[in-house]
């Protein structure tokens, strides 16, 4: 049959890509070396070497999260796919899931867990408001959730959120902890093993400094035992760790077999930024970031700007929220400073856009752009 | 509280990634000007010159699949990512779904739409198996389902379907024609508006030699009725199109929200590779698989070997599968290649695995590696 080829349209021009410093929550400026490991030729997905780079990753995913768990992967996609794999898998049709809502993570979860069919139990402050650990027993003993959701770097309001103390209570009430840390990795101190979470993940642009696409996740003994009992399938097929812990090679089986195509080249970045973090060190690079965003809280604060989180404690070390004062419209100030600066910072995500500004203190920016 | 720290392990030696000739299925060898492109340094995923780049992506998809349907977005993931999202946005739970299974991808879809719980029916042929016109009415018009699937590069196999005329039938009984080019696109001519296909979708790592990460996938009108008229909310948000609709610039929307952040590094190779696309054009992409696949067959045969696929005009352009002679341990065979020569070849995915190799004739691997 004859046809007729539509046109090229306006392909036939240059990608045009200009340099902007990345001050929002995220993503990062990726540094040069991150940069030329993800341009590097590819090889196939099924490739011995490519294992090894995958191991190299698990390794490092590891150390970063301080974890011993042989079931570490990452996610071939952002924090959000980390979000539904964590869900997907350790909680079937109907069951309890209690998420803990004080920004925009959480009601993400609480969709996610809805739409699979959980029995979803919320519990809420404001933006930026920080649940006791009381508060959070009472709702676990009340709701007797398979899961519980909590945010550690709440990058919509700017805080970190306390952790210790909360993987004793679920482990008590027969509940999985799941932390998201995709703003905090790496920048705030988290202890996956010491801490008793669950299931732990994060995004590979943020603090890790990668392009997005990958997102670390892990699953410890307690997770794997929930998660590979199922009586039903996880909805996904992409996103079930049967076939995601086979393809990373966690599942003791000889061979590992087609599954999806992962993102070499997104591997390939992952891995080398998870290498700077193991060459720095953790604790080097908590104190940077918590170095680089004490100089900011007080250069921030002698203009005479509040902070939307008041206790130094609770603020993010990555993400720095700023109370608008009154009078000031946001959108004209972040309109200035990126068209006369490149400078990108953004108005808070979800519940915070109306009255905070967010600006990421990366320590890789500071290291490469303002130090 | 005091905590010991784990180690670094041995993420402390640099990257390593050989260099390999992929003439495996995918992926492809990626050419220097796309790597470039995704070496680039970000910007953030919700910039102006970020939409400017993700509409290039969008012309560029709507021509290599000949559309000029608005809902045409690429996916953040791989190719099963597209499968995933076509199933999810529409069906919804126990409707029928139609299945043509003549390799792995039909397989694939089947388990996709029936973890979902639709009320999955298979056509299931022989690997390579051609399912006739006359045949698919029968099974829509038995069957009634909301969506059909063909893969038009069953790569498995190395079998190109042939597609004219299913579109009218599926129109005719009220179904959803949903057609899979991970393997074919940009090899072999689709023409998604003629051809009356309601969904299609395809890789980046095949035929338009980006590495593997995102997938273009797009609706017509007919497709969109039914997705944005639901019930129920699909399962998955993050495959939720009414969400990506909006992140794509596609549903008339003053501004964009903030959903999942895209792989920014994998949309600037996926730009710069449609821009290949287009500046080669069609025509010439076709006609030039056809004739490097028409040496490598000639070869082929004039050395005895038999391909898989008998009928010329069925085969793939793109992806050539040789039954094996009888005698011949085809896994020493493709590690000898691989240890001597650097290049990968792969025996053919699932039910085709026992009998036949697959080689990649991808067109950019020729020009840069081969002619």
């Amino acid at each position: 049959m004859q046809r007729t080829l539509f046109r090229r349209g306006c392909m036939l021009r240059p990608l045009e890509v200009p340099f902007r410093y990345l001050f929002g929550p995220g993503p990062s400026n990726v540094p040069p070396r991150v940069l030329a490991a993800g341009g590097r030729g590819i090889i196939g997905h099924l490739h011995p070497e490519m294992y090894e780079i995958m191991n190299d990753i698990k390794k490092g995913i590891q150390y970063a999260f301080q974890t011993q768990n042989n079931m570490t992967i990452a996610m071939s996609g952002s924090g959000h796919a980390a979000m539904e794999c964590a869900v997907f898998n350790t909680v079937e049709l109907g069951e309890s899931v209690l998420v803990a809502v004080n920004g925009i993570w959480g009601e993400r979860v609480a969709e996610i867990a809805e739409r699979m069919g959980a029995n979803v139990h919320i519990m809420v402050k404001a933006p930026g408001g920080v649940f006791s650990n009381g508060e959070i027993e009472k709702a676990l003993a009340k709701h007797k959730p398979v899961l519980f959701f909590l945010t550690h770097g709440e990058s919509s309001a700017g805080l970190a959120h306390p952790v210790d103390g909360i993987g004793d209570l679920c482990r008590k009430h027969n509940t999985l902890f799941l932390v998201d840390t995709v703003a905090s990795l790496g920048a705030s101190p988290i202890f996956m093993d010491q801490q008793n979470i669950d299931i732990l993940y994060t995004g590979s642009q943020k603090a890790l400094n990668a392009p997005p696409g990958t997102a670390p996740i892990s699953f410890n003994e307690r997770a794997c035992q929930k998660m590979f009992n199922r009586k039903t399938k996880p909805v996904s097929y992409l996103f079930d760790m049967a076939h995601l812990s086979n393809y990373w090679g966690n599942d003791g089986q000889p061979a590992r077999l087609y599954h999806h195509t992962g993102p070499v080249s997104g591997f390939f970045s992952l891995r080398e930024s998870l290498a700077i973090l193991a060459e720095k060190g953790l604790e080097e690079s908590w104190r940077h970031h918590k170095e680089v965003a004490g100089y900011l809280w007080k250069g921030l604060e002698d203009m005479g700007l509040k902070l939307f989180i008041q206790n130094k404690d609770l603020r993010l070390p990555s993400v720095t929220t700023i109370a608008i004062p009154e009078g000031y419209n946001w959108r004209e100030m972040l309109q200035y400073i990126m068209k006369h600066h490149n400078m990108e910072m953004t108005g808070g995500l979800g519940p915070s856009t109306a009255n905070c500004l967010c600006i990421t203190t990366n320590m890789n920016m500071f290291i490469n752009h303002c130090i």
